[in-house]
Parts: structure tokens; sequence; C-alpha cells
């Protein structure tokens, strides 16, 4: 019998995350403060967000960060997650590449959003931090925070894209169980969010728009920080959990990929499973392609540019070097509610712009054909974030179809599927918008 | 760092089910031809049933019984599924109790109903069955089979219960997704739905009504077989991969559970997780104590009667000799919908009957206090059904803390609630039925 399954002992579950901006050649630009246009210091993050979480943002020197131990306590609940060779997939397929996914569709909460939320919850508590608040899309992000802050006893209020609150009510009640406050964003209850629907009364709401009402309740709340579930530097930092794992057990399987792909929203999975293989890219010249696969609605790598641009839609944010379709940009509503944001990552684009990373756009219908595909292949139902990632797999492995090349592709499954079945529903009517 | 999670080589995964009808003393009763009052020959059931099942049902020799190769494969995608203390429960709790938890949650589809859905599956291909019918209730195994059906290569058709058709619209998504055609019952596409449908034309179903209906189809559809996804004992026997691994990963943990406990609707998950350590009672004598916690509005084991009944509302299938509320009888619309069935598999009511395991009732509103503590304190939200096990478990816990005995509970957590989240809401709301 064939192994498909690989799974670490918990004593080689990481202890460190690994921090990709040391070793990088070219440092991402600095951010910069919109009011002094002067280079940001922790210290201009410390009024928003947790002070660890500001130091982490900006370090540019130590490769590897220690991961508090009672973060690795929560972490050993369900870490390490399973890698899975995708038989059922290269089946139905009838490839000749060996297919392989990272499955933290099994996490709690159903995404691999926890892995950061957990730290950054522990960091608040440990800094004496009674509030948090954060945005959220599709919910997966919001459902993480809330019960990474159950946890550790913090109350937690979440600002959720309209769209998606409408259309993933489930996830609505799952924050509601670890009881945070759920706000469908924009709302009436920030200057940010009256501002907005004064302008277009029937906005249906933005990642960018959501991260503006968070920012600004946590401003406004006493003993109360922002956090962000992608996007900033040390939320990648988190997520490179994923890729120390996959790169250990990866190795138990005998193999080491030619292609790693993930999704991509703000870059939080994407960097997660790409950054621990890229350090061998960049120290050992090691050739493997980095795909990221992003909505055909919202370009932000394929068709956005490289600019100085706020992160958020207010403006409250600092101004990021990323590449972006401007923080103004309406996203069409798609169900991959947590890949509807206007930029990309200060160190993604860094990457991007090297050439050290390749991006791919999916439009929508061929995001749920494939996770259909991947759903009969393997049993599991993929959020559509990660249809992207499988679009662009299949992509992939129907090339060495062609060629017979047996290439070793690695995905992340970056979570389930189970709320958002009406977007299913729709694909399988036939009624999905094919934007 | 304390280990959390026990994790079994694949290896390990068992090769063999376990069937205790071979070694308990007072065998169950034999099922009873409704036209002939004859007992039942397995010959009786290949009408309705892949035969290798129908021979499983009736075998009381054979201790243990070959897992096929080929479902070996399947399961190893999944299995061995993790045992996990529950610290996290535990110190909400403040009990001294050791608690374990066999987390078949994150199985594909997201409950322990994959683990029989698989073989019969597979027996039905090799037999050369092309569709198969069934019930279900809340979905969980009209999910599990519709899947394991196209994984199999073979067409399935899924009655559901119609009030879980309306509460639980995601699961009915799921099915689809996995191409299986859903009917809500009692419907007009039956003799049985039609006969139910016009003695009361509100009916909301049961697992009695769907039954008949499933059976119907499969018998007037060519080369159709029906499978069951609980109460009988073949499912049963299936289902003891559960234990039995369990067995395994609590050595691991250095310990034997004093306690093991599971939610109760036809028998299959208890039957499972007990099972498997109630051979050492039988055989060794091992004291352990053996609890089915089942929903106060459906208590076949705490208020039922044993009796020869039908399982089924239509009279289809045969007479079982089972704890029995009346093939009629018609359960409250509780959110436990996996839990709505009027009998209990022949093997449990004997071993209920011989006072090998006990039985208690748990109101709805106490399952979803308990449901809620257990997400709060492990971030699993569990299905409605697992929450009577959960709040079992609290209640066994809790006379721990009282007594200062630090007893081992083991508990089956059989799914995950996600798609049962309008239940939650629901209970946060305070708007829950308390029967």
């Amino acid at each position: 019998m064939k192994q498909k399954r690989f799974i670490l002992p918990e004593t080689e579950i990481p202890k460190q995350w690994y921090n990709i901006q040391a070793d990088m050649k070219n440092k991402p630009m600095p951010p910069i403060h919109p009011g002094t246009k002067q280079p940001l210091k922790a210290e201009d993050l410390f009024p928003i967000f947790c002070e660890e979480c500001a130091r982490q943002e900006l370090n540019q020197t130590d490769a590897w960060i220690d991961i508090p131990e009672e973060v690795r306590e929560k972490y050993a609940y369900y870490r390490s997650t399973p890698l899975v060779r995708a038989y059922g997939l290269e089946e139905a397929l009838g490839t000749p590449a060996h297919i392989y996914f990272k499955n933290e569709s099994v996490n709690p909460l159903g995404s691999h959003k926890i892995n950061s939320a957990l730290p950054q919850a522990y960091y608040a508590k440990k800094e004496g931090v009674t509030n948090l608040t954060t945005e959220t899309g599709a919910g997966q992000w919001g459902a993480a925070l809330a019960y990474a802050a159950k946890v550790f006893g913090i109350e937690s209020a979440v600002y959720q894209v309209k769209i998606s609150y409408e259309q993933k009510p489930y996830r609505r009640s799952v924050m509601q169980v670890f009881g945070s406050q759920v706000t469908p964003s924009p709302s009436m209850s920030t200057r940010a969010g009256k501002d907005i629907l004064t302008r277009d009364p029937n906005h249906q709401g933005s990642l960018g728009t959501a991260i503006s009402e968070a920012v600004e309740l946590a401003q406004m709340t006493p003993n109360c920080k922002y956090t962000l579930g992608s996007v900033l530097s040390h939320v990648s930092l988190h997520q490179t959990v994923i890729g120390l794992e996959a790169e250990k057990q990866m190795a138990m399987a005998g193999e080491y990929p030619d292609i790693v792909i993930a999704c991509f929203g703000g870059g939080s999975n994407f960097s997660g499973i790409a950054f621990p293989f890229m350090r061998h890219t960049i120290l050992e010249g090691r050739q493997t392609r980095y795909i990221a696969a992003e909505p055909k609605s919202c370009p932000k790598l394929t068709k956005g540019k490289f600019m100085y641009d706020f992160g958020d839609e207010a403006g409250y944010t600092p101004l990021l070097p990323m590449y972006s379709l401007g923080h103004d940009f309406k996203p069409a509503l798609i169900h991959a509610g947590g890949l509807r944001y206007h930029g990309a990552g200060v160190i993604v684009s860094q990457l991007l712009k090297d050439g050290l990373m390749e991006a791919v756009d999916i439009a929508q219908q061929d995001s749920f054909s494939a996770g259909v595909l991947f759903a009969r292949a393997e049993g599991i139902i993929p959020a559509p974030e990660s249809c992207h990632a499988i679009a662009a797999t299949v992509n992939e492995a129907l090339k060495c179809k062609e060629t017979g090349e047996e290439k070793v592709i690695l995905f992340n499954l970056s979570g389930h599927g189970l709320m958002d079945m009406s977007a299913y529903d729709q694909f399988l009517a036939g009624a999905l918008q094919n934007t």
C-alpha cells in the first residue's frame, strides 16, 4: 500500500518561524509614514499593533524567530497538519506529475488563519491588551481570531465585508460562538464607514473598507489593538510554520517540489508555504517555481502596479511599497472573499519584482471547476480561495501530461469550503458569474 | 510540553474490523421475516443489501473480519484520526478527570460516517451494483455515502429527512457536489412517501420515513441496492475501526479508559468506539463503563421497550429485536437530526438488556451548552449529535470533580457542526426549544 499521508511527530513541529526578509538580497522597501513621509519605525506601529508584532514586521536581520512556548502548546493541538499525496487527483487528470497538498483545512476553524491568530492573540495578552479588532472577508480569519482571542481571554470585534457577511452567514455564527462582536462593513459605527456609505450607499464592502473600520475602532477603544490576517510581514512570518513542516514532510515522502503553488489574497498562505522552500532558492540557487494564483477579477500581481499605496480604503494605514490596484479598487463580488484585496504584501511584492516568483490569474468559473474536480477525487470540498491554487495546480499537471514530465507539485489547501456551499450551489446550477 | 495528539503510523491502521457478536455470551436474537415469521437468513437480505453486507450482518462466529485492501487504501487518506487529550475542556471544568476524544470530525465530509460508506460502496461495486440509495437525517451519512459512491463510480440517490433538508441546506449542497440526487422525505416519489403524506400532509419526516422511501426506490430500480448509515450490525462492524485505533492510541498515551461515551442515534458511532474496549470486559472482565447519550426527546434506550419492531415507518424492513419507541414514533424537531430514530441496533439492544452498557438522556439545551463550552475550550464546533456525548462527558467529569477521582474518560467526537450553525444561532439567541 502506497503511503498517502505524512504527519510529523509532535517533537518535529517547528520551534521557530522563518523570516525571509533576513535572507533577501533586495530587502523590501520601507513602509512610509503618511504624515512625515519618513520610513516607519516599529514604535510608529505601537499605537495600532502589539509591540512584538510591530517589531517582527520590520525585522530584516533575524532569519529565525522563536515561536513562544505558549503558542507551540496551542499549535500542538492540530499541528503538524497532514501532507497528502493527491493520488485521486493525479488519476482524475491522468498526469505523470506527483501532486501533494498541505491540508490546512483540518485546522480548528477550517483554515491556515489560526496559525497567525494564535500568536497575535498571545502577544496581545502578554502585553496587557484586553480588546482586539480585526477585519475579515469570507470569515476564515475572523473565525480564527475570534477563537484565538477566546483562548487567551481577550474580547474581540470583527468587521466582516458586507457581501461575505451575507453570502456566508454560518461564518458569522462561528465567530459569535466564540463570543466575538461581528459587524458587516461598511457600517455606520465608524467615521470611515459613514464616509464610505455617504459616497456610495450600496457599497458591498471590501477588505480595504473593513480594515479602515477595524483600525479606527482599535484607535478609539482603550487598551485595544488591531490585528490583520494577511498582507503584513509578521503574518507571513507566522504562516511559515506551514512550509517548514511541508519541507520535512516532503523529505519523508522522499521528494522535493519543482513547483509550489498557493492562492493569493494578501499573501499570507502563499508566503507560508513558499518562503521556507524559497530560502533554498535564495541561499543555494535551488531551482523551484513559486506560483501565486489570484482571481482574474482582482489581479494585483498580474495587472497591478508597483507603488506606494495605503493598505485600506480610508487611508489610515502607513504607505506600503506594493503591487496594487489602488486602495479604492472595488473588487467584483466573487465568492473567494479572502482574495478580494487590492494589494500584495511588501515582501511578496519585492520577490515578484525580482523575478523570484510568478503569478497567474484564474477566472471564478475555472476555480470552481477545479474545486469540484478536487472534491470528487479527494473527498474534501475546498474553500473558494483554495480553488484558485487547485486550478493553477491542475494547469501545471496538465502541462506535465503533455510533456510527460514527472514534476513534483506542492500546493497549499488553505481551507475547506463547507461554509461556502451557496457558491457551489450557484456553480452547479450554472448561475455563477464568470469574472 | 505535554503531548496532546496521538496519531498512529499508517502501518498501524487496523487491517480487520472487530465483530463483537462472536464474543457475546447472549447473542442478539435473530431478525424475523415479517411474512414467514422465520429467522432471517443472509439470502433473505440479498434483494435489498449487498451480499457481503448481508453476510456480515448475521455473522455471529468470526470475531475478526478482514478490511478489503481497496477500503484500507481509502481509509489511509484520513486514518488514523487523532486521539486528543482535551486539556482545554479539563481546565474549563476544573476536573481531575483525564478527558480524551477521538476526533472523527476531521474525516472527509466531517464525520465518522465515511468509515462505513466506503466499504458499503466498495462491496456494491465489487458485486456489480450500479446504483445505491440511502436515507439521511442531518446529512452526515448522506454526504459520506455520496462521496463513497463517487469514489467507486456508482450513482447515488439520497432521501433526506425533510426537517433536516430545510434546517441544513449546506449538507444537501455537499451531496450534490458529489453528484448525488437528493430528495426531501417524505416525498411523492414513492408509494411509502405518498401514503405518509396522505395521512399527514405536514409530516416533517424522520429517519423511519426516509428509510422506507430509500428501500422502496432500491427495490424498484434495476441493479440497485440500499445502504444504511447506522442501526445495522454490519455498519457497527465497520465503525469499530474507531475504537481499535483508539485502543492503540490510549496505549500511546499510557492510559486506559474507565468510561467510554458516545452519542446514540441508531448505534453506529457508539458501537464503533465502545465495542473494541468492551471485548476486554466480555473476555477478561475488565471494568469499564460504556455510556450511550441519547436525546431526551427520542429516548429509545432510557424509555423505550425491548420488542420486535420494524426499522422503518412503512414496515418494509425485517422485524428487529430492539429497544424501540415504536416504528411510527415521531421525534421532536431537534437539530441533532442523526439521533431522531425510533430504535436501537440489535447488538446494542442485547448489550443494554444484559447490563453491559448504560444510557443517559440529554435535553437539547444542555447538549448545546456543552457544545459551546467544548468549542471555546478546544476550538472545534461539534455536531449537534456529538454535543450529546460531550454533555454526558461533562456530567461524568463534574462527578470526578466532586469526588476528586482522576478517572479516564474517552468520548467519540463523531462529527463537526459547521453545517449546523443555524442551530447554534438559535441557541445563542435563547430561542432553542428545550425538548
